[in-house]
């Protein structure tokens, strides 16, 4: 497996195509491959419009191959990569592409999904995106005595993590009052506490295994997939978990034949600080309720116990959307293969990826998606 | 396999929700599986927004399966149909729901795919979608004599198919005269001519022959699967021919072991006059240039030879886009299991489905979409 990157930033200047594009050549050259190997592309984006991967493929001159463009919200990345691998794992094609591409500065549609929906009751009670993880982070400090210090404890890791990373939006190293002092967005969580508008792309790709052994000796495999919706949030029974993405986790665990303890390093779904804290528990990297200690341990910081988003993670590398879920591919193939640069995990072996999408007012029941990768 | 359609037509008051839900009710119903069966869905939007999938299900009360949602312009319905059945066949799922919807009167961006795209060479020449098919139908009146009669012909044969369909948004049959008269909307494309603005969702179940022969003792089976997309407009080498659909219907032809001659009836994709007979040639019904003549003789109207288009097809049927791929699915069902009503291809065995989609400025290289079915 080979991953590519853009940069992530805030690049209006720069369109869908381009920013795909890039990611593409870089990917296909991390892999050793040639542009005329590729026999599948998977393709996600939520604002980049129609026949996205149509156009991105055409800006790097592949042509005639099947093309599937995908959306599943945030989880749009990991939807393109399982589409891509499901190709591969079931002898379809023997080289595939996955890509993620969004345009948010751009795109006259990202304040839409951000407003309140106006046709469904929790839309119009203001059931934006930062207010529904207030509340959750509210209850979770009723019910588990979370403080405020391990919410920002998350930011200032990711902030630190993504200070190594060229691919990142914000390489600057925070402070924990620099966090809880910054703008208040919806109390209790501050502007540096939430994940920033993204643009960029992020593409991998995927060989057959008698494919790869051409190019490498020991080949990235994918030892677990897993993709799922969960239940509307008005039968959630508990608001400080994710029943969704412990389902998936638990499939993946059990396809992967391993456990979070096996894990060396992790790339989660970290929008907002609260959900890093929350996805702890429901991946099983320690017990409900157990979240902020585990980040008051260290344990999740580079060099610590088990990693997580070494690569800065959505609140410090950025959430161009469905870019997302391929990059944190990417930057777990790097990882295993050991040419992650500053931000190196080292010895990995074993990465879990993880991103979860649409499960607020209006797009309920979401998606979300869970990868385990091996050498 | 079991179908369900809405009505097609134009219903500003019907969300796609309901739209779709109303659909995937019809299906699991003539499927005779129950909602808690299904355990994957593939859901194909291009107006329906975010997440079109989550929200259908919600709407019907299926919740936490495997959900993704494709977009593949004209070609969505094709798509999503290919992930349910790669799904199936492939063993990931035993029960599978493949669904298309659009409601297309209340999209604002409707106006966005007809306009001609700004940053673009051919879309700043004006070239928006039936001024790329009336220049097509002008270099094949040039070359092969097409007359505007034969052209005519086409709307006249689905629009009498369609007044034989409860589905059809238009019920009515048309004279040549009432087509060629009526108003010009690029010369020499009457508006009789081209497919109309609709609302509409269908729905197919597919299951693994296992289960399947739980149900049926003779089951529906998918005998070929084919999606690629195409090569650039400016690479095309010939005006009047699509090497894209001859490509993927040659690959369709080679897995389901069998030819054009072997065909019982067809759902092809027929926005413009032009377009069917031109498809005509493409799937192998008729040499280059002697699709006029096809028409002409009357072999692909209902007592035909080989009926094109018993559903109405888009000229008649209508055309909410991602839905058509997959209503081509529940007719062709429909008609090998002899259920088709009025419209019925008498003793049909073999039917193939043909969509194409966003081949013209801006989504260039598009989609083709080609399925074979036996019982």
């Amino acid at each position: 497996m080979g991953g590519g990157s853009t940069v992530f930033g805030k690049f209006p200047e720069r369109s869908c195509e381009e920013l795909g594009g890039e990611a593409v050549l870089a990917a296909i050259e991390d892999a050793g491959i040639r542009r005329k190997d590729v026999q599948f592309a998977s393709c996600a984006t939520v604002f980049g419009g129609y026949c996205i991967g149509q156009r991105v493929l055409k800006e790097v001159g592949i042509t005639g191959v099947e093309i599937v463009n995908v959306e599943n919200a945030c989880a749009g990345g990991a939807t393109a990569f399982r589409e891509s691998w499901l190709r591969v794992a079931t002898g379809q094609y023997d080289v595939a592409v996955a890509l993620g591409v969004e345009s948010m500065t751009t795109s006259p549609m990202v304040g839409k999904l951000i407003e309140p929906p106006a046709d469904d009751l929790e839309g119009q009670m203001g059931l934006t995106v930062p207010i529904f993880f207030a509340l959750m982070m509210k209850r979770r400090m009723h019910e588990f005595g979370t403080t405020l210090q391990q919410a920002a404890q998350i930011s200032v890791k990711n902030h630190r993590h993504g200070a190594l990373n060229p691919y990142s939006q914000y390489k600057k190293e925070l402070t924990a009052e620099e966090v809880l002092n910054s703008r208040m967005i919806c109390e209790p969580l501050t502007l540096l506490q939430c994940c920033p508008n993204t643009d960029g792309a992020a593409a991998v790709v995927l060989c057959a295994s008698h494919i790869a052994k051409r190019y490498v000796s020991k080949p990235v495999t994918v030892a677990a997939s897993a993709l799922r919706s969960g239940d509307y949030l008005y039968r959630w029974k508990d608001a400080t978990f994710s029943d969704m993405s412990h389902k998936a986790a638990r499939q993946a665990y059990e396809m992967a034949a391993c456990g979070p303890e096996d894990l060396d390093c992790i790339e989660l779904h970290d929008p907002f600080t609260i959900c890093e804290l929350m996805h702890y528990e429901d991946l099983g990297l320690c017990e409900k309720g157990e979240g902020g200690k585990l980040i008051e341990s260290g344990a999740t910081l580079l060099g610590g116990k088990i990693p997580v988003n070494p690569s800065g993670g959505l609140l410090s590398k950025g959430h161009p959307l469905s870019a997302t879920g391929v990059a944190q591919v990417a930057e777990s193939v790097w990882q295993l293969r050991g040419v992650a640069g500053q931000r190196q995990v080292a010895g990995a072996r074993v990465a879990l990826t993880h991103v979860v999408g649409g499960y607020v007012a209006g797009l309920e029941s979401g998606a979300v998606g869970v990868h385990i990768f091996k050498i």
